[in-house]
């Protein structure tokens, strides 16, 4: 039996199996979940021992275990990392679920519940896709190196540490990684660039207390408004972010990579249902797939100062809050975006308040050369598995760690993403399509085959 | 013995009183104080028989009792209504406080404790006079009304209602209020004008849910971004508010008034003090006592939205809040400010996201015209009870109930505040200054004395 024919005759099994993966609440936030992890380590540990996997190693960390593992028997083939994580985000709200989050069910072609997309589905695909190489040809066709962490969900904490300490075992001809998304449901997709993120917070502080709006109303400078008002000044009148210097380093798209993108079947109006807005706003001069994958931004994501309850009260609060956030994209410098955004923001500010300006992270942007013939590889593979055309695209997201491995080992970075846009990952009702699911393992199975082949 | 030797025999005796009258803590918002608000009422009804009155009504509400008292014994005189509360603000934060809050103690010439200034201090004031002028003469020398009540903290929820259905029996010649502050400590004020007040809240909704802001930033509208370029054009670059028809309205200051209030003793070093911040700002063109009493203000009292936790979270917001409210001085009419200001902010926002506006309280604002002769006397008794000369001050605060009883019975009414601006009235260690307590029992037993003389 061929690997496909293992893969089609096993769909039941593998379904089931999954759900038993699923059932596991491992919400890597919550302590009262440290069992629930320890128990899904050491499933995801079964497992691979189950796809003929000698070497697998628990990891303690200092939070939740990493889960390691090697299979290097097929010498003078290529030798391919795969990541992923076992943890999930929390459930709650739990009442907005449809079926209770973590029990499985499906419903619509869909299966739904927590992980199902993030990660836990796109990790058991390749936990499938190795099996039934390992169970139809007795052996796995190239060497894989395994690494699937519990702390992804809290920041991936500990993982770069031991990514460090463990160079020589970890390295690899190429790192594979599923927790990205599709274009769109039948459009099978590799994600060949991702935005790098830089983090910030704001505190203004005017009046050194809170002083009624009554008395001292008129007189004093009010943080909420001179926040206001410097927020409004970092977008010029066509959303050009206003920071001196941000878009001295943007590369430009050539006219090919720009076609390319712009000829996906990228669904304005399915974008337009899901975001739900009066209308959609960006940059002037870029169409809406350029402003969400190659376009940097600045984006508000919190602000808070004063009164917040219900109803009245007359304060004129003595400091007010943002949390902003810059999306970059090659070959924009974190460090240096970082200075020109508080250089800038500083320079807004009237002498009437202080401001603390906080990078709380920071994060490159990421793009493959996707001319690399393992890319070849992955998109025939996606179309082998799935039938249907598979596409190059870039995400508007950033995934650090990705971007990490490019940086230390310097080697291609292959994103098959079986997730789709209205997924709800961390979101009540979160799903992964079985078309994705029972597709995604014939890709992964016919990819690795495929680099186990001359 | 006359009135002001009666009350100088009487400070030790006054203080410990007045001290009997602080230990109960009648918190009006929580319903756990629901007794000790009745045995506040109780008292101030005990002291008033003691004084004289023999009509006094504990009234009950749908919250907290009334006091109403009279005493019309001066057949030809003139009927003042004398207004206050003995209802306090809650206590806490308790350990902010040097001195515990509900046991007064003396520290600095100052008498510590909730409710000293705000408004136990000043009722007491009017109940020792007219028991100094009750039992050093026999009689009162005018018609007194009283209504004191327990609901000031809580908005004045029962009041309206009662003194609309009892307009008769509440009619008098002029409404004596004390529950304003003097303009600095030495310097016994008349408040002749307040600010009234409009209070606004404004939800901003983009996207339908919140969206990540790697996969939506940069094509999508940020309604924390788009509520801050809102407020960011509400005052132009001279702090004016930019709404149209604001200022129409506005009355000009007399250049006699705008001498007197700028000759005032107002201190700025103090008020910089107090307020803390690296500098003030206001409108441009007028002096900051101009700015706090005699122009409109528009502030931010608060601004909410997104993430506004530790850390970060890259969110893309449905909504973001904002509290705003305008301070309105004479002729300003609230309901056309309201509708002025919303059709402002509408036309200032774009089509990309709804707005949800809504007034959430409106008030008046008051000048009294200060050429009545009952002012000239209160004056003089100022002057007398302190041995210092006497000022007219305007607030930037509001007082709707003085503003709807000016409306309502078309009588002066006279705001002799014993308080200090830095009193910390609602917050840890409120005080009144004992020069200010005995000097405000002589002066309003000399104002009372003078009003039953021709």
């Amino acid at each position: 039996m061929n690997f496909l024919d293992y893969i089609e005759s096993h769909r039941e099994h593998n379904l089931d199996e999954l759900k038993d993966f699923l059932r596991i609440p491992s919400v890597s936030t919550k302590s009262e979940h440290k069992p629930d992890i320890a128990r899904a380590a050491q499933w995801v540990a079964d497992r691979l021992h189950g796809a003929g996997f000698s070497k697998v190693d628990i990891i303690p960390t200092k939070i939740h275990p990493l889960v390691v593992a090697e299979s290097l028997e097929a010498p003078g083939k290529p030798t391919i990392l795969f990541y992923g994580h076992y943890d999930v985000q929390p459930a709650e709200p739990l009442k907005l679920w449809t079926s209770p989050a973590f029990d499985p069910t499906v419903r619509g072609g869909n299966l739904y519940g927590r992980g199902t997309a993030d990660d836990k589905g796109q990790v058991h695909i390749h936990l499938k896709a190795l099996e039934a190489l390992q169970k139809s040809e007795g052996k796995l066709p190239l060497n894989v190196k395994v690494i699937i962490e519990g702390e992804e969900e809290v920041g991936s904490v500990n993982l770069w540490d031991f990514v460090t300490k463990n160079k020589d075992r970890l390295r690899a001809d190429a790192l594979v990684v599923s927790d990205t998304s599709m274009l769109a449901r039948g459009v099978p997709s590799i994600t060949y660039g991702l935005r790098g993120l830089n983090y910030y917070q704001v505190e203004i502080t005017g009046p050194s207390q809170d002083l009624h709006s009554g008395v001292f109303g008129g007189a004093v400078p009010n943080p909420i408004t001179i926040l206001a008002e410097m927020i409004a000044k970092l977008h010029d009148k066509n959303f050009h972010v206003t920071v001196p210097g941000f878009y001295d380093d943007v590369a430009t798209l050539s006219a090919k990579e720009r076609k390319a993108l712009n000829a996906l079947p990228w669904k304005e109006s399915e974008f337009r249902r899901t975001v739900g807005a009066p209308g959609l706003s960006g940059e002037k001069g870029f169409t809406n797939v350029e402003r969400l994958w190659c376009r940097p931004t600045l984006e508000l994501n919190g602000i808070w100062g004063g009164y917040m309850g219900e109803g009245s009260k007359t304060v004129i609060p003595s400091k007010a809050f943002a949390k902003i956030s810059t999306r970059l994209v090659p070959d924009q410098n974190p460090a240096k975006i970082a200075k020109q955004v508080e250089r800038h923001i500083r320079a807004l500010l009237p002498k009437t308040v202080h401001c603390k300006f906080g990078l709380l992270s920071a994060g490159k942007p990421w793009v493959a050369s996707y001319t690399h013939p393992i890319f070849q590889k992955a998109i025939h593979a996606l179309e082998k598995g799935f039938g249907k055309k598979a596409v190059f695209i870039r995400e508007g997201g950033s995934i650090p760690f990705v971007t990490q491995m490019h940086d230390t080992f310097k080697v291609p970075c292959v994103l098959l993403g079986f997730g789709l846009p209205d997924e709800n990952a961390h979101a009540p009702d979160e799903h992964i399509s079985l078309e994705n699911y029972f597709g995604g393992i014939k890709s992964v199975a016919s990819f690795y085959s495929a680099l186990g082949q001359p």
